[in-house]
C-alpha cells in the first residue's frame, strides 16, 4: 500500500489511560502501514508510548503532514489553532459522542484512517480568524481563532459598551454582555446559544453576535469573510477578549481589536460519504417530534 | 452634460396625484439633461403624462438603460423581478420614509439623479432566487424573488410538514407554519420577523428560516448561493408558496419546489456615500438605549 | 374497595383497533372494580364496546364523575373542551409517547386507575379561556380552549394588522403573522414554537404571544389571567381565529374578539409521585449536553 | 390644605448641580405646603440643602412616610431595596427620559406632587425578592432585589453548570453563562435583553431566564411567586450572584442560593392617569412600522 501521508501526528486528549491505548493501537497499526507515527509529548508519556516517537506539540505542523485527533472539538481546537500556519490537515476522532469536527467513532478508527491512508476521504477547509489586540499605535496581543474572537464583559455585572466597524464603515455602537465574532466553524458552539445562525462551513463569511443586547433591534449579522471587522471598547472595565475560549487577553478601554480570516484555512479530512447535514442533523436532534 | 443614459424608464407606486407630479418634474428634468424619459403606463395615464412617452411595464426592461422607481421598497421588489432577465439598473426614490432600497429622498430627487448621469453613484449587485414547482416530472409554475420564496400554511392552522434538501443532500424533515428561503435582500424583512440573521448584500448566501417550527433546535441557517435547495410538501392540505409576496402558487402534497440562484444579479445605484450600515442604522434604530 | 368514582367515561383518539383493545380491557377492569364503564360512541361501535354501555360524547359530562381518556394531547382538549361546564376530572392515558397531559403509560393504565380509584392522585386545576366573537353589538361566535385562542392571517400571505386592549387600555397595534393568547397548558404548544415563554399550570396568567412580528420589540407579555383581553382586526382580509386549533371562525375587518378566562378551570388527576418539571425535562430534553 | 404625608424624604441620583437646584425647588414647595422635606446626606450637601434638613439614608425608612427620587430607575433600584422593609412609597421623577417606574417629568414635578399630596395617585405594588446564599450550613450573604437576582459566570469565559429546584422539586441541570431570576419589574431589564418575556407587574410571577443556554430547549419559564427558587452552582470557579446589579456575593461550588417573594411589598405611586402599556408602549416604541 502506498499511503499518502508519511509522518503521521498523534494527538490526544488529556493522558487517560483508555485513550493512551487507543493511541498506541492507532500508533501500532499505522508503523504496520509504514507510517511515522509521532505521538504528542503533552498526550502520553514515553513510557505509554512505548516504542514509538514522541514529539513536541509544537514541532507537529513542521514535521508532520497529517495530525490525527483523539478526543473532542476542544482537543480538535487548540491543535488547528496551532496548526494553522502549517497547513497539516487533520482528521479527528471521538471517543463516543459525535464531535462537530470529530466524525469518526473510536471503533471504526483503523478501518476509517486506512481509507484516509489511500486517499478516500473527503477535504474540506475552513476558514479562522487572525485577532490583533491594538492600544494606541502598538499591538498588545494577537491569536488565532477557528471557532471565535469573543468580546465579554467580566465579573463586575455590567454592560459594556464598544463601537464597531467593517472595512472601516461605522456600523453600530452596543451595549450589551459582549460580542461573538463568529467563522462558519463557531456558528454551532457559543454564537448558537447566544442566538445566531447556523453557517454552511463553506459559506465564507464572519458572523457578529451580539450577548444579550440592551437593543432588542441588534440582530445577528453576517458579513463576507474578505471584511475586516474593528471592535473599539468604548466603555467597559472588565472586558476581556477571548479566543476560542482556549486563551484571552485583557482589553482596556479605547483598545481596538481588529479581526480578518487568516490567511491559510484549515484542513479536514473526513471519512467517505461524510455530510454535513447528517451531522448537524444528529447534533441538534433534528425531526424529532415535540408536541 | 454626455449622459450614460440614454432612455431612463419612470416607475411610480400607484397612481397617486402627488406622485405622478414628481414622476412629471423628474421626466421634464431628464429631458432637460437631453435624456428620453420614459414613463411607465401602470404608473400614469397619457393625460398625466403630458408630452412624455409612455411605455409598457413589460418593455422596460427591453428599451430602457435605466429605470427609476418611486415609491417603497415593495414597487422595487416588483420592478425587479421584471427587470432582472434585462441586467437594467434601478434606482429608488423613497416619499418620505427611508426604504431598504430606496435611499434617495423625494426633495434630493433631481441633484441626485444629476449625480448617478454623470456616473457619480455607488453600484451594487443583488442576487434574486429563481423558483421552479414541480408536480411529478413537471413544471408546473415559476417565479423569481428578490426578497424570498416562502412556504407557508394557509387558513386551516394546521403545522405544514416537508423535507429539505440541499444540492441533493438531505438536511431535515420539519414540522412548522413554514419557511422562509431568503437572499441577503430578504434578510431585512419577513425573514428578520421569523428570526433569521441580516446578510450584507454582497454576501454569496442564501438562508433558510422556519416560520415557528416545532422543535427548538432548527435554527436558521445559512448556505451559499450556489446550492440547489429543494423543499418537498409531505404533509399540507392548504399550502402555498409565496414569491416576494406578490405572486403565489398552491401546493399540492409531495410537490417539489427547487430554488437557484438567478443567473442575472439586480444592479441598484446609490447616491455617493451611500453606505449599507448606515442605512441599516436608521431603520432598525440602533443605538438607541434603552433603560 | 370503595371507590371514589361510581361512573367513569371513557375515550379513545379515533378507533383505532389496538386502542379499541385497551379501552375495552380497561372497562372490564372498571366494571370488576363495581364501577360502571361508560365507553364514548365516537371511540368504539356497539360490537367493540362488548357488554359496556356506549354514550354519546356530549353526554359524559352530564353522566360521568370522571373521565378517563386514551390517547394523546389532542384528544385530551377536545374533551376537556366539552367537560369544562361541568366540572368532571380527566386523566390521561399515553400509548408510548409522553404527552405534557396524558402521563400515564399504557402499560402501568389497570396500576394507575386502581390507585386513583382509591383516592391516590395528585389533582390540577388549568384555566380554560373563553372567547366572544364580536360583530358590530352582536356575538357571532363563541368557544372555549385549553390551549390557546389563535388569530391568524391566512394563504393571501400578508400580515394582519390589530389592536389590544387588556382591561380596556390600549396596549399596541401590531403588525404580524398573527397572535396567539394563551393558557399555561398551551405555554408548552404553539406558543413554545414562537418564541413564548413556558409558564406553570398554577400560575394565574394569559400571555400574549406575537406570531412573526414586523417589530422587534413586540415581545411576548404575560398578564393576570382576571385581565379581559381584547383583540380587534384593522387590517387583513383572511384572518382567522382558532380555538385549540381544532375549530375556528373566520373574522371580518373591525371585528372584536374578547377573550377571558372560563368561571370553570379543568380538573386533571395525576398519578402520585407526579411532578411537572420531571414532565417537562422529558419533553423538552432538558439536560443534555450539545457542545 | 390637608397632606397625606407629613415627612416627605427627597433622594437624588449623584449630587450633580443642576438635580441638586430641583431638590431645593421641590423642598422648598413641599415646606411651603407645610410638609416637612428631609434631604438624603448623600444626595446634597448641607450648603447645597440650604435651610432644609439632612438625614442618613439608612434613616429615611424609619423616619419619612413618602420618598421622592429624582433620578432614573438605577436610582429608584437602590433606594426600593432600602426602603422595603419599611413600606414606606416612593414617587419617581425623571429628568428627561422616561424611566420605567420614574414616570413623572422634571418640568411637571410641583403638580403632579401636589396632587399626590392630596391622595390624586395611583398605587401600584411590586413584589422584590429575598435571597439567602448559603454554604454548607451557613448563610453567607443576603440582599433584596427589586428587579433581579442574577447568576453569572465572570471572566474566565467558561459557562457555568448549576441546578435549579422549585419548592424543592428538580427542574434540570443547566450549562450557560448564568441565570436571571427575575420579578415582574425586572423583566423589562436584564431579562428583556436575555429573551425573557414582559411580566406585568401585577403578575404574581417569578420567571427564570437562562443566559446563553447551551441547550436550545431552555428556555424562560415563569412560576408563581410563592414558590422557593433554589439555584446550586455544580461547576464555575468564577461565578457570582448579583442583586439588581447593585450588590454582588462571589460564589464557591456546592453554593446553594434560595431566592423567595419578600415578605413586604414596595408601594409605588403614580399620577393620576397612569397606565402601564402607555410607558410600555412609549420605551418599546411599540407600534413602529419597520418594512
Amino acid at each position: 500500500m502506498d499511503c499518502l501521508f508519511k509522518k503521521i501526528g498523534l494527538v490526544a486528549r488529556h493522558s487517560k489511560p483508555n485513550i493512551v491505548d487507543s493511541l498506541r493501537e492507532l500508533a501500532d497499526h499505522l508503523e504496520s502501514r509504514g507510517v511515522t507515527a509521532l505521538i504528542d509529548r503533552d498526550s502520553a508519556t514515553q513510557e505509554e508510548a512505548g516504542q514509538h516517537t514522541l514529539i513536541d506539540r509544537a514541532d507537529l505542523g513542521k514535521v508532520a503532514d497529517l495530525v490525527i485527533v483523539l478526543g473532542g472539538d476542544g482537543t480538535m481546537l487548540s491543535i488547528a489553532r496551532l496548526l494553522a500556519p502549517y497547513r497539516v490537515p487533520l482528521v479527528g476522532i471521538n471517543q463516543g459522542r459525535l464531535g462537530f469536527m470529530t466524525d469518526i467513532p473510536l471503533h471504526e478508527m483503523l478501518t476509517a484512517i486506512d481509507a484516509i491512508l489511500i486517499g478516500e476521504f473527503v477535504p474540506e477547509e475552513r476558514i479562522l480568524l487572525s485577532a490583533s489586540v491594538m492600544r494606541e499605535e502598538a499591538e498588545v496581543a494577537s491569536a488565532l481563532a477557528l471557532n471565535d474572537v469573543v468580546f465579554s464583559r467580566g465579573g463586575m455585572g455590567s454592560m459594556i459598551e464598544f463601537e464597531i466597524f467593517i472595512d472601516n464603515q461605522f456600523v453600530y455602537t452596543q451595549r450589551s454582555d459582549g460580542l461573538i465574532v463568529s467563522t462558519p466553524t463557531g456558528s454551532t458552539a457559543y454564537a448558537l446559544a447566544s442566538g445566531g445562525p447556523i453557517l454552511h462551513p463553506t459559506l465564507p463569511a464572519i458572523t457578529l453576535v451580539p450577548i444579550c443586547p440592551q437593543s432588542m433591534s441588534n440582530r445577528p449579522i453576517a458579513v463576507n469573510d474578505s471584511c475586516v471587522v474593528e471592535f473599539m471598547l468604548t466603555r467597559g472595565l472588565d472586558t476581556r477578549v477571548h479566543f476560542d475560549g482556549q486563551s484571552h487577553c485583557d482589553l482596556m478601554e479605547m483598545d481596538r481589536v481588529i479581526i480578518r480570516r487568516h490567511r491559510n484555512p484549515l484542513r479536514l479530512l473526513h471519512p467517505l460519504g461524510y455530510n454535513y447535514y447528517d451531522m448537524l442533523r444528529q447534533k441538534l436532534h433534528w425531526g424529532e417530534r415535540l408536541f
